[in-house]
């Protein structure tokens, strides 16, 4: 079992994503061409929000107040929201499904190295829930109404993915107790190989079904 | 009972009260001078949506897409959020408690005059939620550590009720379905001064509880 410690900064950081996945989609829904997809955008933020209850009741019973335990992620998250502020709808929906699709694809990885408990409390707020049809739908339209935007929104992609990486590498060599946990889960460096293997699969996938290039 | 148009038009104007209730409080939650204050205005945006989901689906099932309910009070209620942006967490707590409790109060007179289903959907989206203690504890702290604060959110709350009347207004003379529904509903003009004077009331009193003079 991981030290408490470990498991505390997880949920932490857990927590801020949602919180901060919770403030930026309600900002970004506000580029919706309709009413609908902002009302489908405000559904997805106000879901972010009851899954950061959930952990935050969690890091309570811990006995770590969420906002000590979110503290020391703020500046990484922050730092991928700043550097990916969606300009235009389409940018806000492919950050909906692909950026935060990939961080769920690491966090549902490093819930098989923590207590039965965490980890099923982790795959439970990491339930997609519809996003994947959403943004499927709106791009595919759009796509289909002007074919030329699909290298654009490709470029996007990679740079979310690239400024998740980056921050993530930020936040582990900050973090001991996180960069423990990911090592001996895996157990060595073939098994941390293996991990990344299957968060850059999951992410072609959702790629591949969007109709962009990866 | 009123025509089927009047509780359209008062619910869209309802359910796009509480989806711009949820975009503003999430936008304001960033003004928090906290983690903890921050995660509890979004707590508040987070059920504010849900009011509208529930509100949005009884309008599905009346036959009108909540996009379709909404259209018409956009603007005016856009008006009222543009003219009343918080510029400080304090203006913010205050703009939530004593702004939405104030439309608050006058649905919840209006959900009298509809039929009985109707009403009893629209009191319980209205529900409070622990907004006031939540409002009352931020502010009295805030008015202890610097009373001068205290004049300055009184002229604020003033704002807020004078562009809420306004933005109202508005409403009222673009809508006759609404006009209508609120005259037959309070009777007649003595009615109508007896029901302004009871949001008046309730006005006045969360002004007292929150320590500043109306």
């Amino acid at each position: 079992m991981p030290p408490p410690e470990a498991v505390v900064d997880l949920l932490g950081a857990l927590a801020y994503g949602e919180l901060s996945a919770f403030d930026h989609l309600a900002d970004d829904a506000g580029l919706a061409p309709t009413l609908a997809g902002r009302a489908q955008m405000s559904a997805m933020a106000a879901i972010e929000f009851g899954h950061y209850a959930r952990i935050a009741e969690r890091l309570e019973k811990l006995g770590t107040p969420a906002e000590v335990a979110m503290a020391p992620f703020v500046a990484a998250l922050e730092s991928y929201h700043a550097l990916t502020e969606p300009s235009t709808w389409l940018e806000s929906v492919v950050k909906a499904y692909v950026g935060d699709g990939m961080a769920a694809d690491f966090y549902r990885e490093v819930a098989a190295f923590v207590d039965p408990d965490t980890g099923a409390l982790m795959r439970e707020v990491l339930e997609d829930t519809g996003r994947a049809e959403f943004a499927v739908r709106e791009v595919e339209a759009a796509i289909a109404a002007a074919p030329e935007i699909a290298g654009r929104l490709a470029l996007w992609a990679r740079r979310l993915v690239g400024e998740a990486i980056s921050q993530t590498q930020h936040v582990l060599a900050d973090r001991d107790s996180l960069t423990t946990l990911l090592v001996e889960g895996a157990g060595d460096l073939t098994g941390i190989a293996a991990l990344i293997t299957r968060i850059t699969d999951r992410h072609a996938e959702r790629m591949v079904a969007l109709g962009l290039a990866s």
